[in-house]
């Protein structure tokens, strides 16, 4: 017997649960234990209900903009975190990112595999505003936490501020306002001796 | 100097991440530690996302939805988590919720603080279309989690059916599909000797 529409999408959520233990370079505020993947959506998700007003484009439809965030990094169930500033990790990322989406969102009815996979190719491109909204606030969040943990992660690789800026720019793309106050949280970073100049 | 409106989110934000470090009864699939409400809280929102089709009211406002979800256990940061079957911490449980409303959703800008508050009271008055779907899910979800790790909250506790039963049965008002489903996933945790009879 084939399964239920609702069978296939709860063995699409006990997958996807696996995201609790895809864990991140970023360390957590009270413990500094390493963030993971579903904490950090969570947390995004939260910031852009809470942000829209700053949004290039404050009328940016949060519910795309919230769809796209809880499943971004859905992909990293089969395909493992990658550090934003691993250069031989970031080659091949790609392909393996899209054979673990092939596999995931198909776990779903044909309908829905279809409208998340749609989800996280729009992320991906950040062509539209709600995209270019959520990809900023990927960036970001990571950033608030190594600001408010002394510059753990980046203190771990040796990173320096020229990499953070050129990684994270594109925040402005997204949120102008929230650029211009990353960057003061990163000049107050590297006067702190958290980030190297 | 007062603080700008986006310092005053990002205060909050930060003061949320907390989130991350209030451990509930459930245990996660694969390693089998306490799951937090920060996992929990995306968990449900993919939840949300995933099965809307089955609300009792399927033209439900999702995006409603999520923003409950997203922050309908932020209270737990001054408040703590109370286990479901715990009488005695259930006997005091909406004053220090409560409390705990009062001085979290405060940190926001004033516009946001109610608007955070109302979707708060929302959630827990589940008298909306949207709260039933999104309280459905908050109970749904830990069955699933304790169904596929061979009841290991229950067992811990000496839950028994009856009681998961009484506790659970209003996903019905939600989500009826799930709660038939949520039936059958009972019997068979009993039928297993995951749970109590």
């Amino acid at each position: 017997m084939s399964s239920t529409r609702l069978e296939e999408q709860l063995a699409f959520a006990l997958e996807a649960e696996g995201l609790k233990q895809i864990f991140r370079q970023t360390v957590l505020l009270a413990d500094r234990r390493a963030e993971n993947d579903a904490e950090h959506s969570w947390h995004l998700s939260l910031l852009a209900i809470l942000l829209s007003e700053h949004a290039l484009d404050p009328a940016v439809d949060l519910l795309r903009v919230l769809k796209m965030l809880l499943i971004h990094d859905i992909v990293e169930i089969d395909a493992g975190d990658t550090f934003a500033y691993d250069e031989k990790g970031n080659l091949d990322k790609e392909e393996r990112e899209q054979a673990a989406a092939d596999r995931l969102f198909n776990l779903l009815p044909g309908d829905q595999a279809e409208a998340m996979r749609a989800l996280w190719d729009e992320f991906e491109a950040r062509a539209t505003p709600e995209a270019r909204y959520a990809a900023a606030l990927d960036r970001f969040q990571p950033l608030l936490l190594n600001c408010h943990t002394e510059g753990a992660a980046w203190r771990r690789h040796g990173v320096k501020k020229a990499q953070v800026i050129a990684r994270n720019e594109h925040i402005k793309e997204g949120i102008p306002a929230l650029w211009e106050h990353a960057e003061k949280m990163i000049d107050r970073a590297v006067e702190q001796g958290h980030l190297d100049p």
